[in-house]
């Protein structure tokens, strides 16, 4: 079970230091929670990524279900154990992939995020490859077409036998194309399923925490609503999911708005956001936790995160260029390996250099997180 | 500068314990010689490498030369620098190129080792990508098609500024389905450039020792005679090159003849050879070094060397198992990670399987090594 604690509350916005308590070991909040989707961080050992001042990762419930099951997991004695990653962990619920795997795939995730597609998805339309009841959704699966079907209850059964320390309620994560109506039924639908995640959570003793997720796509009322709703179930704790339209401003004023209706001693995760720069405007209103797959995933595409920007490794002139990637940062990479090698390493297909900068951009996000940290505890986060 | 030293002989066969100093540390032989193609042990950092127990690398000049080129290197302070690979360093001359992208790449390197051809290659006739004279050979680089000379002046000039501990001369290796002719007058090549090569080693004061390379093929005449030839030169110590017939019997009894013929005072280093099965074997011809690609090629295709034979990690029968690699190791995978757990990510495709394996397999490798040190210490190696 986690147990929460506000320790400072910031001046000027909704900002919290905190720490939550998990039997796993403690994370000081706010966290980021790096990406382990198939149980590692891709490119990194258990081992390496506590070197990157990683608190708590966040794996998958549906890529798990498929490959390697969860019952190999529970064979092995749970995550922990079988990815020996011994600190704190989270898996979602699935409900992501309803949409990645659905309309973002019938669109293009990239295509619906970045293009801001103007038709929209109205209700009553379904995805190409999955179908969507009240009951549930039934996915084909990517590695070989078998359909399987996760609903809030298969989601919660399958996040038990995986044993991480908090699990999610399965929701659908609307596209961010969907209109008004779409969204408002299915938030309905999501709300139900977060009653039945909670009722089919029967761990004794419960060793497991669960977070309900808000949704409620761009729409105002929609996500006061679900805050309103899920912030009154006896979750341990929130997530936000969906996105919020285009505009970025946008997205901070609906976060601000969704966070004042939850429960101030309880957690709230973002989930799936944290470009670099939206880092401590998303803390500002009040975010405890969120993961994001940017630091490696921009990794394996040879971008650096420094303290002077992003560097893209691929480049020739990075050959001749003896600097670390970041004369700042601290981390072993930085430390050992010029940006020369790194360069030399991305251009010479070596795994070795997406393993270097995974690394530093880990390390890279978590010091961040941590000097954000520090200007709370001081006073100091403007 | 290298100084070898025997330490002690075994009784019953030419092996023997030594010590092998360089500038950057001491080797202790015999040893493997883990293989850092691109200035890179796949899949490692140089830290890990470290922790396998791997005392002394090799990197390749000619792939270093065509990326990212020796200046490149050599701007960042040399391989020990580039590559953050603190200890001992070789680096070969490009000789066995001429072999694996010449005739090797005509007729499949694997064609020719492992289905033994029947027709040979006879002298006066050339490899299609390469153009081989008695001043060098001419490579059409697998990269851009751009075409670079390498004879033993240029090859040495660019290990030069890669500043290896230990350098080798420039020779060609002959294909192990040359015929008798082709390989007399290869050889007769191969020790001009020996001399050659020695003439052109200028640097002051001299920090890098030079290796000379015996070849002769599968006859038995030629490796005798050119290991009179080669080790009356002043060499640091000895390389011996090529291949000795489809024969692992053969093999070994060419490599006791080889090895009578060179001074018993300087290292010698058998190129390329070393599955598990042959190391004991070639040690007790009086090798002291060999680098081999073996465990960490085989790695990366899911395979690991454990007591208990190889194991091929994609079969599925590994993801129920949670013992780990294997139970006699002591490497920080096998303390750590079930096969269960490897398993998994080889099949999801996870580059920390790879990495996990190439930590294990190397590991396990230098270990085995060790062991025959200790037996040939306690005077047990039989």
């Amino acid at each position: 079970m986690v147990n929460f604690k506000v320790i400072k509350k910031a001046k000027n916005s909704q900002a919290r230091l905190g720490v939550l308590k998990t039997s796993h070991g403690l994370v000081e909040t706010p966290a980021l929670v790096p990406v382990a989707t198939q149980a590692v961080v891709k490119t990194l050992t258990a081992e390496e990524v506590k070197e990157t001042k990683s608190q708590i990762l966040i794996c998958n419930t549906y890529y798990l279900h498929l490959r390697p099951g969860e019952d190999v997991v529970a064979k092995v004695g749970g995550l922990h154990q079988f990815m020996n990653w011994r600190g704190p962990l989270m898996t979602d619920s699935g409900g992501f992939q309803v949409f990645s795997l659905g309309f973002g795939k019938d669109f293009g995730v990239g295509k619906i995020l970045k293009e801001r597609r103007k038709e929209e998805i109205g209700y009553g339309q379904q995805p190409k490859l999955l179908k969507i009841t009240d009951r549930g959704v039934v996915f084909r699966s990517l590695l070989d077409g078998k359909k399987t079907f996760l609903g809030p209850k298969e989601s919660i059964k399958i996040q038990e036998k995986l044993r991480a320390d908090i699990i999610f309620a399965f929701d659908e994560c609307t596209s961010p194309i969907a209109d008004y109506k779409y969204t408002k039924k299915s938030l309905e639908r999501t709300h139900q399923w977060a009653i039945k995640s909670l009722e089919t959570l029967n761990f004794k003793p419960k060793t497991q925490s669960l977070f309900g997720i808000v949704q409620g796509g761009r729409y105002k009322d929609l996500r006061i609503e679900s805050a309103k709703f899920i912030g009154a179930l006896p979750f341990d704790g929130f997530g936000i999911g969906g996105e919020f339209g285009a505009d970025k401003k946008k997205m901070i004023q609906m976060l601000n708005w969704t966070t004042k209706e939850l429960p101030v001693d309880k957690p709230r995760h973002l989930l799936g956001i944290g470009y670099l720069e939206d880092i401590p405007k998303i803390i500002k209103t009040g975010i405890d936790l969120f993961d994001c797959n940017v630091p490696t995933h921009y990794a394996r595409r040879g971008v650096a995160f420094t303290s002077q920007g992003e560097l893209d490794l691929s480049k020739t002139r990075f050959l001749k260029d003896k600097a670390p990637l970041d004369k700042k940062c601290s981390c072993s990479v930085c430390q050992n390996y010029s940006r020369a090698y790194i360069a030399h390493l991305f251009r010479a297909k070596e795994i070795t250099a997406l393993k270097l900068l995974t690394f530093h951009n880990l390390y890279f996000f978590n010091a961040f997180v941590e000097k954000i940290r520090e200007k709370i505890k001081n006073g100091k986060l403007s």
